[in-house]
């Protein structure tokens, strides 16, 4: 029960190239499970960090919170999970499990701030390093059960883009005669599309251009249109109950409000770093919410999975091997990826 | 049953004082009421308006919509109301009736767009001459009674202040356990106050200097801080489960965001004319909503004036003669009342 050196992929300092490296996991603590990584996402975060975009990086630093997996050890005092079952870490690994969040099961807003997968501190003081690697030592109350109907490749993306999806539609009640937008066909856009579409609204797609149509109807998407067409804004004046913009470039946020019914909310999960801009008689004509959404808790990240396997929904991948990583980043940083890269962790 | 001239106040052109003059009212309809107006409160919004500061304005114009009175006529179809009825009308005069909105009671979002008390044009393309005036004539179902238990004077400016500040603390559910906060202390700020606190939520003043504090207790609020001080972003932060900005300059959103519980919302029901700008991590890291509201609609229009009167709650008045109106209005663009100008109407 030492300290163990596992194989990883790191980025040695900010904006390095990743490349193969060891770093250390803690020993199988009491209410710990060890588990043997099998795929990794690469979300689009974990660019923006290894180029230290958000500032304070921790190097080495190891990227990777869509972490599926089998698990090969419990500590002795676990309850949930056993030996061989098929489990997923996301984008935390702990919090202080004392506040009014962590009690409510909204540990991502944990009011001391959760741990981070990586990039992180854990409540040791040591840093926490994420899934491009083999193994992850992790606590069972910050594991997820990945059911057996999600081949784990698929089910990958989900502990991260699926999540940030699936919270806010629920939150915002997307279902059943909901007219539901999403901005952005990329890694979480498509996972809006495919959860907003099992959850019975009508979907509709704004992408810049047509380019992605095809797609975003195959994905079950109801209706495409381009955000580049002016057109696009007068046709569907009022149009929505919900969009949720997956974007991190600014939007012309008054022309987006203008989109929403009355009582309309546009939800961000992607956020430009600089400040945007808006008129607030955007949002009092309509009583209209521009919010927020981030990740979401450990119960509603299972209830996902759950609602995932029942719909037969995972993520559109392409798996590569370890040492692609790097081309992988300048291709997710191009838009060129439908829609998620997972990678192959054997090949670590 | 012809059109009569009435007397009234109105400014001749864009930015021109007010002066005495007469305006047509519509012969009393089937389903028509006309009042004899006895108060009328004055709304900043009456000095953009006069001034021209939202364009297309429409000359003469009468301001005024916090309208209370007596009724003298009642139309041959008219079943809500009888002479001697103490009435009030709002912000607005008519709307579509058929749209979804005003089918659910919320007439002031009407997909048509609603008819403006004053500076807008009715169903027949005529012009609204609004409350600085001796008599209306409303469409009964646009009008709203005024309980025995509120003098007239004192709920003239309820019909838009108080309003504006019940539907959003409605909307969002202040009450019992809730910490509110009200940003600014002026007309609408201080009917927040007092409505937050009937409503039975725990009431934080935002104002800019302490200068008003000891009214802002007296009026309900419990706490009460200066935004000039940086500490108090530090001490209130994560405190609210809703704050109402009343003002119309810019603020720094960030940072009242940052006041803010997870899930809890920002509504604006004042707002500049210019862009605002924020960082969208400022509503993603914990939920958070930056949100409008817009007076409200008849129904719920009623329902405030009911609680006032059950509640015994007015607004704080300085009842003026007809002809100080221009040397009020300088007043309230100074801040200069303690909370709102409220016309004696036999004086015009």
């Amino acid at each position: 029960m030492s300290v163990t050196q596992v194989a990883a992929y790191a980025a040695p300092a900010p904006k390095a190239p990743l490349e193969r490296t060891t770093v250390p996991r803690r020993p199988v603590g009491a209410h710990d499970v060890l588990i043997d990584i099998k795929f990794a996402g690469i979300c689009h975060s974990d660019i923006h960090q290894v180029t230290d975009g958000w500032g304070e990086g921790i190097y080495p630093m190891v990227p990777g919170h869509e972490i599926a997996g089998v698990i090969t050890e419990v500590g002795p005092e676990v309850t949930k999970f056993a030996v061989g079952d098929r489990v997923g870490v996301g984008c935390f690994v702990d919090s202080c499990r004392e506040c009014e969040q962590c009690l409510a099961g909204q540990e991502q807003f944990c009011a001391k701030g959760m741990t981070g997968t990586y990039n992180s501190l854990d409540r040791n003081g040591e840093p926490t390093y994420g899934g491009y690697s083999t193994h992850v030592v992790v606590d069972e109350n910050y594991t997820v059960r990945i059911p057996d109907a999600l081949p784990l490749d698929v089910a990958a993306p989900l502990l991260c883009a699926g999540i940030t999806l699936y919270s806010p539609l629920k939150h915002w009640q997307a279902g059943p005669g909901k007219q539901v937008a999403i901005v952005g066909l990329g890694g979480l856009g498509h996972m809006g599309v495919k959860l907003a579409h099992a959850l019975g609204a009508e979907v509709t797609v704004l992408s810049q251009t047509l380019r992605k149509q095809e797609d975003g109807l195959k994905l079950g998407a109801d209706h495409f249109y381009a955000t580049s067409d002016e057109a696009t804004f007068k046709e569907l004046a009022g149009r929505f109950d919900l969009i949720v913009s997956t974007v991190s470039a600014p939007l012309p946020f008054d022309a987006y409000l203008g989109l929403l019914k009355v009582d309309g909310a546009l939800v961000n999960v992607g956020a430009p770093e600089e400040p945007v801009s808006l008129n607030l008689f955007s949002v009092i004509g309509g009583r209209k919410t521009l919010a927020g959404s981030m990740i979401g808790g450990i119960a509603e990240t299972q209830e996902m999975l759950d609602f995932c396997a029942e719909h037969g929904l995972g993520a559109d991948i392409e798996v590569i091997r370890a040492e692609e990583v790097n081309e992988a980043y300048v291709r997710v940083q191009s838009g060129d990826v439908r829609y998620r890269f997972v990678i192959d962790t054997s090949t670590i």
